[in-house]
């Protein structure tokens, strides 16, 4: 295994995407540090992200500009921009920003591209430390198919290394927790070599960072592949506030809930709620139903999936906010294991799915019961379908209500909602 | 749910099978019976069953004979062949060898075809207690692959249900407590509508039977379809004392094990071991080495299959008595919960393989971890791979021997062998 | 090659099927030959076959009645039921009506399906001149899909050959000159060797007879199978009167059009025109267009396909009669070489399609050209696409009128309509 | 219809690829061109092309060099790299080059590759007569999987069509008459809009030009979208002196042969014979054999495939020329109309395929044997196969021996070998 540091649960955070695309500013990302500082870190919540075309000055939402000036050093090293990023001024990059975020008791994170600037190739600049150039390290036939401005490196090539080593030791310098790297997850096997030797460098760099792979859907042959190298990877494509969307991640978790936990985890994406897209326009809201937001935390928590927020928090409305800070519901993103599907039941009717795991420390099981139907239902179980024969009490995680352990619980459950329960076992 | 019948623990017992074909006798399942009402009873092991071509007179061993007389009464419906199981004679059918199997404390089962006998067509045989006929009921485009002596029904015609009540019927009198029904589990979804027909005949039939389909491969989007209708379903083809079968069903045991449990018993198929297909040689026995004796067995027991002997028991060795009555083995087999692969990690040395499962009363893991490669290897673990904190001792179940619980378990496997572990928790 | 008999033309003629399904009688057959040699024998139709169940006393039209007794002889060889085929009476067989068909100057032929029968095989019938039985000659587990009659034989069985070559023995007696063998053009290669055997015996039988495949869609991986021993074989499933049919007829033959000529006819199947179906009701007639019509002879003729009238021919009205006898589309049957597409064009106003072939005889081209779309449409081509250079004068073969032979010729065509023409050349 | 020029017969010329890569030098042109200006245009051989990289001052033979330094006129349109073609100096282009080839009687062609270099986008040239900048015309997402020059153009973006028209416009300036546009013909439909862009271009530059797709395989599903735009086009990937390659040919042939002739010219790509590679060593000599050259010529001219030599010519042999100069062949390489395989008839002992072809002017037929088996064979097939009925006399075209018409024509053919023969007809 390459991967050196044990990330012992499943990442909790602040993402950039959702709501500016490829154009957050340095004041918008304290902000929303600085929210959540205040409201979220004492339920667990403490990473912050800068997404992609930080180093863009004029970089748009959600769109990608070719050809563009990106501000690079001399190294085609990818720096921030200064006028988006003012304390990155005088080549200081990141370490202000990060900096700050610490003195917040949170961690910091940036986005970065797999490969080298096309531009350092056609500037051609030399790899730190190294007498080789860009162009010798670029692969001219290694591109991203959504975003203008990398070329893939050639693995093969000792400059290669050399690059990738330059821009981690720089990461480490400027004190960055969390690199989400992109154009990679799904192109594997295509470029596994690439990834290995960028994961190496990380692991090098002198500093521990979480290391974050997409976009998805990652490729279920190769799980052994990203639990080696990586400590969470997406499972889906771009996760938007749309019930397909949603609805598939059943499948999704299924596939890959026996790879979760032991310091791997398998990504469902940032939780597109509150605020979203406010680049293109202040009054966007999610379209998710209040149903939905149990659907998808209820989900996104029995099955460990990374949490990372997708809105402009400071905005936040009192719904989205007790739905992040159920104590209960977090309890069982630290403490559920081996979740797993019961069943999926679907006919004229509807659909409903049962999810279920253990507990870390207490004799019990959480059931998670969905309505995926396209109407209300009223859905149930049986506790020898979880095979629980001395329970003793059901407890309903959104509600806090105290339930009868009966041997058949049946629930009336919006169309697209969800309950979630923890049994207790004398 | 059409399945009534709660079969709590997977099934355990011997079929007639592997050791002879079509061509067992009523002395050889009294043997048998005994055998296992002796020695391996009080280990948990209880059903007994006759399989396929039990109403041929003259059937051979693993071919069979097209066109041939099969013994069957006037509404078509098969009876055992009286010079193989002479206590069937005067129309006793089954009755009398269920009632010595019985008194023996042991369960007694029988192998069915899916459909109606061709023969009761051509002779156009009415359908007991109806006046419907054979040749209505029976669907002449509708045939086993294999195996030459049925129609499948026409399941919208209303003698079809008739003439599986009056089968299950016949087996009630007899005392049937187990039905392992053929040419039906991998025939889905084509013949569904046959077999809810056949389930809800047996369900209301007045006696428990367990509900077994063959042959495999199941088909895993029909998971719900075999919970809703039977207690065990063949997740393979046939299984033979061959590597490459075993290997195959790590992938097999990984897409079910999910369904397995709470009533549910996907099934790995029988135990081919000891002396085998005494029909064609009685000196023939299985071609596992020890080492795949252990992995078998633990693969069987963590993932929960039934078990069922495939061998000649009065020919038992001491090696094969000592694999199926290790104590600690088959309490995993009866208290496994959440069993999973953990990883499968494939290299140019060889092939590990992990599979973890809860228990169901007491705190702790088991862990039974696979060389499938072709060399010896020293393999190992973490116990952070599990998400074990507070492990305090871990137990080597095929050995007995006690083990520190370190932060990593080391051990030196064989070829093909297996170590399986109870890790105990605070 | 197994084939010995060389057929010049692609045969033209009726068969029983799309009129009368399963129920043909003596009498309709009698009254067609009678027409055909009246009316249409001049224009080189030749050919009256009964198709199926001609040896079910009971039949019902399009469908098949399982189990239902055959007429067959002590050998297991089935013969015409005598209420529907009086003349078959005391095992005369086929004798007399093919007598009588010869008289006219005509041809007969039989429709038979590719096995021994189901029943043979429960009477156990003895094969003629042997010591085998039909029991050891069927293979149990082949059958055919859509009907319940027959079982395939094994064909490595001595007594497969014996069988075969004593049906084709009778009817060389009863004056056979064609034979539609059923289930098992589009069976290969799963029954090859069946077929090679059945042809074999065909072949040696001492008459020669027209050897014809069904049903469709052969497979075209096989060509040099079926040219080595079958004259005639379906390119299709059942070819019924409707457009959509029509429609994919064209990319069928564009298949197989260099298979077409030298004694091998890929078959599109018989015509579905005038009055069909009359075993329903008297009054169905066919539901193509007269510019369908025109498509489908002018497809079926310059592809050379055999050409078999599937109507009640005594009720034939003037329209049908003129397609069917128009002597230039008819010579392009007999003289079209080398036919094959020369363009397909499909666009927002709708589909043309162009086909060409050279003359046996005479320098010059035909050119049919086919509205594929769902609108009028005036559609062309240039005689440069055909690569004709010393164009002379071009003929509309439906109208007999005479055009300049343009360098760009340019027809309205109604929608699923076509123009066939002959350009002659210096 | 975009294509204006007709091409009546498959182009016959140079290419510089097979022995020199990307290499050439002005003068090895002018060398070639003189030898077939000497020993080959009597013969109807007319085309000299230089193929890729001759911008690339440094260019090496079969292998790109990523991000060098093209050679490129200020609107970003590639030039003659003068080091290379001495006559291209001081904006000369290819108008000296292409006026000498002009005065030997031969026409000249240039490689190009789809798009517009990399380096005009980095260079942010403008597009000549416009206010537009490569940069906006450039798809930074468009490559070439295998050449690192180019990026695709945005056929959307109005600047695309002026950057075609003005490469255009140049070549036509240069006196270029035939371009090879590389990176488009498989890339279909992916780059249709760019295709037909391109070609409308080409169309409107005020000069005739041969429009040659590469490389191959062309798509079939898009035959007319080929026809409509071009003259050439690649139905293989590069071709090169190995026999399973040629072998492939002929089930690519079968495929295309009813879109050859009128003016469109499925390509089989150059032929690889005599001196080839000579970039890496001039002793470099076809690995074909003599008999490989007789099967490879008969399937190429009886399907009437351009006809482009690869090799260097002033090392020709006197067998190669003898190849390329027999007249019987190149007669039936113009004339032969509605080529297709009759059969193809492989066994354990070997594999024999037969191909016919009318002649546009004669009666008679041409037919091509093949012995595409591991072994020498007889070979032979009936004149009835070819539905010849007065056939008079056979010529062997390789041989020029004449033979007797008889039913069945049998010849001793080596393995790979090939007989063609002109059958005539009275």
């Amino acid at each position: 295994m390459i991967k050196k540091q044990h990330v012992m649960t499943a990442p909790m955070g602040w993402n950039s995407w959702d709501c500016y695309g490829g154009a957050v500013t340095e004041e918008i990302v304290r902000q929303n540090a600085e929210f959540m500082a205040k409201y979220l870190k004492p339920y667990g919540w403490e990473y912050i992200v800068v997404d992609i075309q930080w180093s863009e000055p004029d970089s748009l939402g959600h769109v990608y500009r070719p050809f563009s000036e990106l501000c690079m050093d001399e190294y085609g090293r990818l720096i921030p921009a200064p006028n988006r990023f003012p304390s990155a001024a005088d080549g200081k990059g990141f370490a202000p920003l990060a900096e700050y975020v610490h003195s917040l008791g949170l961690k910091f994170g940036i986005h970065i591209m797999r490969g080298i600037p096309r531009q350092a190739a056609w500037k051609n600049c030399s790899v730190y430390g190294t007498e080789y150039t860009a162009r010798e390290v670029a692969d001219p036939s290694s591109i991203c198919a959504w975003n203008p401005d990398m070329h893939g490196v050639d693995p093969k090539h000792p400059g290669a290394k050399a690059y990738y080593d330059s821009i981690f030791a720089l990461y480490a310098e400027w004190g960055v927790d969390f690199i989400k790297c992109d154009d990679i997850c799904r192109e594997l096997p295509r470029c596994t070599d690439e990834l290995r030797l960028m994961s190496e460098s990380l692991q090098n760099c002198g500093r521990d960072m979480v290391f974050s792979l997409s976009p998805g859907p990652a490729v279920p042959e190769l799980s052994e592949l990203y639990k080696d190298v990586a400590h969470m990877w997406r499972i889906t494509d771009d996760f938007w506030d749309n019930w397909h969307l949603l609805y598939d991640m059943f499948s999704r978790a299924k596939t890959w809930c026996i790879h979760t936990g032991a310091g791997n985890w398998p990504d469902a994406d940032m939780l597109p709620i509150g605020a979203l897209r406010q680049c293109k326009n202040p009054d966007i809201r999610t379209k998710f139903t209040q149903d939905e937001h149990y659907t998808m935390m209820t989900l996104w928590s029995i099955f460990r999936s990374p949490l990372i927020i997708g809105s402009e928090m400071t905005k936040m409305d009192d719904f989205t906010m007790s739905v992040l800070t159920n104590t209960d519901i977090l309890e069982m993103h630290r403490a559920a294991r081996n979740a797993h599907e019961v069943w999926r039941r679907k006919s004229a009717e509807g659909e409903a799915i049962l999810w279920t795991a253990n507990h870390a420390e207490k004799p019990g099981r959480y059931a998670a019961l969905f309505n995926a139907g396209e109407r209300d239902a009223e859905i149930g179980f049986a506790l020898t379908e979880l095979e629980l024969t001395g329970a003793e009490n059901a407890t309903n995680l959104w509600t806090g209500e105290s339930l009868p352990a009966d041997e058949i619980l049946r629930f009336n459950i919006p169309k697209h909602g969800a309950v979630a329960l923890w049994i207790s076992e004398k």
